[in-house]
């Protein structure tokens, strides 16, 4: 039987869904609940974010192993200068004071979002404040596809993996959420950890080649996986035990998707936001397109005589 | 001494007001309590919007007078298509069972907002609706700009003119908001009704040249005031008693803005969308931007060293 978490994700005829990728990104503070909720309001209800662990084993809602000064300004209101801290060095007390309703214009990853509305007062999300958003009986049909960030330093740690994976599923079971619920990674190890504690929520696989990671002002993606080609995920996915590919768009050809959809994985591709990559990826025929202007991507799929949802 | 609704659209040192245009249409859909909300959520406190009279005289946030298939679908989910029935001739029954959540991407007006949310089951709103949504405690800081639209077919009629007008403000008195609104038109005698039955509420004159007139898809500007040029419009309206002038962002000079700040006058300026115009309306001092994307404005502002609230 298939997952109810895998069929949200999943393509039909005349359907291809609509992931917001960090709520929407390209309108909204990433991974806030401003940003959640306003993607919830253009009907997308399929939620992509990004959880790191406190020092204090608090899981919280942010890209970056390091706070960075494009998007996180302090109490008074300044943007972060000089040494970027460790999220996983502070205390949840210590980063509930911080800022992220804005993006620092003048910054190079601030450039690539010149239309992001520009908020103060708005805080980084716990894992626990979006379940209580997503728990309200109006967004029963809302579904997470939650990244696991493992942490570069600690990637090796067995005992450091368990952990993480064990707060997160504490927190999912806890709010009733597991079912609605796909584990998200580029690190195979945590997967493969997710599967052993969690068999309930099914696991969806991020691949980024080496060649087109260029994503500037982020933690590029770490794959702790086998050496990927741009052929082999869909195999070495499948062996894994996965149930989704959600491979980087510049990365896809119309091959891997097809052999990935043969093996019975769905494939959702990140993060596409411009139109000519749109259409390529709806010719292509994914599950599913995870892109920071879901408005946009509800229009292409239109022109395509497709919807998003059903 | 200053109403406070025209001191809520005045620029200040350091700071250029940013006004929702029909909320936000390049990212909702227009004149609707989902775009109105999505307004308010950027931080933007400002909204305008467009007033039209049904045949039971109820007053309805829409722009047009005739109904467009490029935004209106039936309760079926299809499009409108044929004879555009016009809203005078409609009652609030019939309007009520409209569906105005997404442009049609295929018409000339639905590709000038390619990015915006499609969203289904979302009404014409009343000004009633948007009333007691800002009239909520946590909304006191927010100021209406309502544009009257006069009927083309109707706009010698002096008593329909006052019936529109005793309508829409016994709406606002009830809800208490006549302070926070500024009455908005093209149609001068219609302000000039505006100002003999509420001198409560300050007016602001939209003005348009006709060479500019090119708006795809929408109802035209119709001018109903002296003839215009590129400098006169200060002088007409501070004579005529106006607080604000809005301006058609092509028609702006530096000089007639000076002018206009010169006698008094408050200088929001309309619809301003590109970045090279915002930042040109930025160097020319206005008092306020109206927008369709306000995250767009609040960044250009923030490069210059410029707010929007205080």
């Amino acid at each position: 039987m298939q997952h109810p978490q895998v069929e949200a994700f999943a393509g039909q005829e005349g359907l291809i869904r609509v992931v917001g990728h960090r709520g929407a990104r390209g309108l909204m503070p990433e991974n806030t609940l401003e940003g959640f909720g306003f993607t919830l309001a253009c009907g997308v209800r399929l939620l992509e974010f990004d959880v790191v662990m406190t020092r204090d084993n608090v899981p919280v809602i942010t890209h970056n192993h390091r706070l960075t000064g494009s998007i996180v300004r302090d109490r008074e209101g300044a943007w972060l200068r000089g040494a970027e801290p460790k999220v996983s060095d502070l205390d949840w007390a210590d980063l509930s004071q911080l800022d992220v309703g804005g993006l620092d214009g003048s910054s190079a990853y601030g450039q690539r979002f010149p239309d992001q509305a520009f908020l103060s007062g708005v805080g980084i999300p716990r894992l626990r404040d979006l379940c209580r958003l997503v728990a309200q009986p109006e967004y029963e049909d809302v579904h997470l596809m939650l990244e696991i960030k493992s942490d570069p330093d600690k990637m090796k740690d067995a005992q450091v993996r368990a952990g993480i994976v064990a707060a997160v599923v504490a927190e999912l079971r806890k709010m009733g959420l597991t079912e609605r619920t796909l584990m998200h990674s580029f690190d195979w190890n945590l997967l493969a950890e997710c599967s052993a504690q969690a068999p309930e929520m099914p696991t969806s696989y991020l691949t980024q080649l080496p060649e087109n990671a260029d994503d500037i002002g982020e933690d590029s993606a770490t794959n702790a996986s086998p050496e990927l080609t741009v052929d082999n995920p869909p195999d070495l996915i499948c062996a894994a035990g996965g149930a989704l590919w959600c491979p980087y768009y510049l990365d896809v050809t119309a091959q891997a998707v097809a052999r990935a959809q043969t093996l019975g994985l769905r494939v959702a591709v990140w993060t596409v936001n411009e139109v000519a990559e749109i259409d390529r990826m709806i010719a292509l025929g994914v599950d599913a397109i995870i892109t920071d202007f879901p408005g946009r991507v509800q229009h292409r799929l239109l022109a395509h005589g497709l919807g998003w949802a059903g």
